[in-house]
């Protein structure tokens, strides 16, 4: 099933049902909002199935054009969005960027934080930021939405309780993490409005790309048209979403509704190091700070800027066939000015 | 005007008016939920507050009495929970317990961590925990709940937007905080649940205790019914809320239904030290953490032990006719199993 949510003036907006082509859509008549419909999942899900069923046989005339930049994040805001970590190469190198090490913990105990989720941008929408001088910066991932999850849960259970899956771009204001990280707090001011495909998908859209845990396919990010990453979300993802929402569940329960993503998916190189660029026959880099991290090591110093104002970025992820399975994040930097 | 909201088995519960001496309410007819209310706060709340006029002055025939016991926290879950630690006194003591100092810039730069906010205790709900081995402690705060608040608002319009104003109970794994620390990631495992007072007040039921973004008012918490602090809110707050909101909407908007904590109430001693023990003739902590600081400057180590299966925390504050603002929060430990 593929769900999306149509921008319609309401804050938690209008749930969508999306044919699997991504060709066609209509209003859910089983629940008004997605956050509604994780709420009663047990019971409104088979509802929605028979809807999508409908929707994908053309047995329905109140089907439109589905129009992805017409829609909000799949949750226009959310009780939850924890990200983690989960590819520590990422963290490894970012971390090697600033001159730090990381602690031999991070390989066992993965780090998540708990980030702002009340204010997601649209998949379309321009990222606004008053200052290129923040150093912003995409990371592209992949989130699970969840069911309740209760308190202590192991792995197996808590994995049983992911609904939704759906591509993230985690915005961020690398200039700003190392203040944040020094104190300890976590990321505040660092890390902006995350934005999330258009189409939510439950897990049997995937087929055996969803396996152990792991989405297995290779991420597409393109900064203004040009490749700049197809890292697999399947390789070298350290902890799986089963670990990551127990984690998450160890010291209290997790509401319905709550998003928990990966964390930047990043691979290694042919020879366990860094990867290369694509055009250099690498599989290119899900942000710009790893990028920056290699021309370090190669050169010394990076190259590559962080975003301008005008700079898009593209995520989007493919079946076998070469279908577009979540629709595309789609954004450009733009300057804001705030109020006086 | 003073809102609350009644377990009704919906996730959200039933939008309360709390009649100001609590011992009346009505359910709400200008809106269903606290969110919906705050969602629509420049129509709905005129309206809110004709009914809390009518209940005052006895002009309804649907008023019941009041059951705190009978209340979710005023927001059962949210958007967003922020929480700062405004109060630097309480930093700088607990860093010491640890051995750590503070950077000068933590009196400068609010620090301030987000919070979950998919699952909040009731008012009157047990803490649940596997072990208190994990350090169980109380932090006895004041919190706002925002309006909508503009990406880069500057002090002044960020405070225009405060729209209730509650008590906090930020639960706390002292055990599980270092280590999280060190990560840097923030606050996850060690924050569990929080819980919040019965009712959400408007600022302008403070009277002059609202003032500079600050509520002029002791915090009473309570072990085990034997006063533990008396710290006054309006005391040693190093960032007043107009300065933590300004923070947190640095590089993002913040949704209607923001909640922002003040962090532990702390209050210097006459000396400017450590405070004394109220049995001392001192104001008292409003965390075990700090007490069992003073306990290790003076003795060399703690003896108060941390938070034990049974025991109960109270969380009240009192106008200055002695009259309970927000009810009181009332929680007590409690074993917890987790599923196999």
């Amino acid at each position: 099933m593929k769900l999306a949510t149509l921008r319609n003036g309401d804050r938690d907006g209008q749930l969508l049902i999306v044919s699997r082509d991504l060709k066609k859509a209509i209003q859910a008549k089983s629940a008004p909002t997605m956050q509604l419909a994780l709420d009663n999942w047990n019971t409104v899900a088979p509802r929605l199935e028979e809807e999508y069923k409908d929707l994908n046989n053309g047995n329905t005339n109140a089907a439109f054009d589905f129009d992805e930049a017409a829609c909000t994040s799949p949750l226009p805001r959310a009780v939850q969005w924890l990200d983690a970590s989960a590819y520590v190469n990422h963290v490894q190198l970012v971390r090697q960027a600033r001159g730090a090490e990381i602690p031999e913990t991070f390989w066992t105990d993965p780090l998540m934080y708990q980030g702002g989720s009340d204010t997601f941008l649209a998949p379309h929408e321009t990222i606004k930021m008053e200052t290129t001088d923040w150093g912003i910066d995409m990371e592209a991932e992949t989130a699970v939405i969840l069911d309740d999850v209760e308190m202590g849960s192991k792995e197996t259970l808590a994995l049983s309780r992911v609904r939704l899956i759906m591509l993230v771009n985690d915005v961020s204001l690398r200039g700003l993490i190392p203040a944040e990280l020094a104190k300890g707090f976590g990321f505040l001011q660092s890390k902006p409005s995350s934005s999330f495909s258009p189409v939510a998908v439950t897990p049997d859209e995937l087929g055996s790309a969803w396996e152990d845990g792991k989405v297995k396919l290779p991420i597409h990010v393109d900064l203004n048209g040009k490749p700049l990453g197809r890292a697999n979300a399947g390789v070298d993802m350290t902890f799986n979403f089963a670990k990551l929402i127990s984690h998450a569940a160890k010291t209290r329960p997790l509401c319905a509704g709550t998003i928990l993503g990966s964390g930047t998916i990043s691979n290694k190189g042919k020879d366990g190091g860094p990867g290369k660029p694509i055009q250099e026959g690498g599989l290119g880099y899900s942000c710009l700070a790893e990028e920056r991290m290699v021309e370090t090591i190669l050169t010394g110093k990076p190259t590559t800027p962080f975003m301008q104002f005008g700079d898009n970025v593209t995520i989007a992820m493919y079946d076998n066939d070469g279908k577009s399975i979540f629709g595309s994040i789609n954004q450009t930097v733009e300057k804001y000015n705030p109020p006086a």
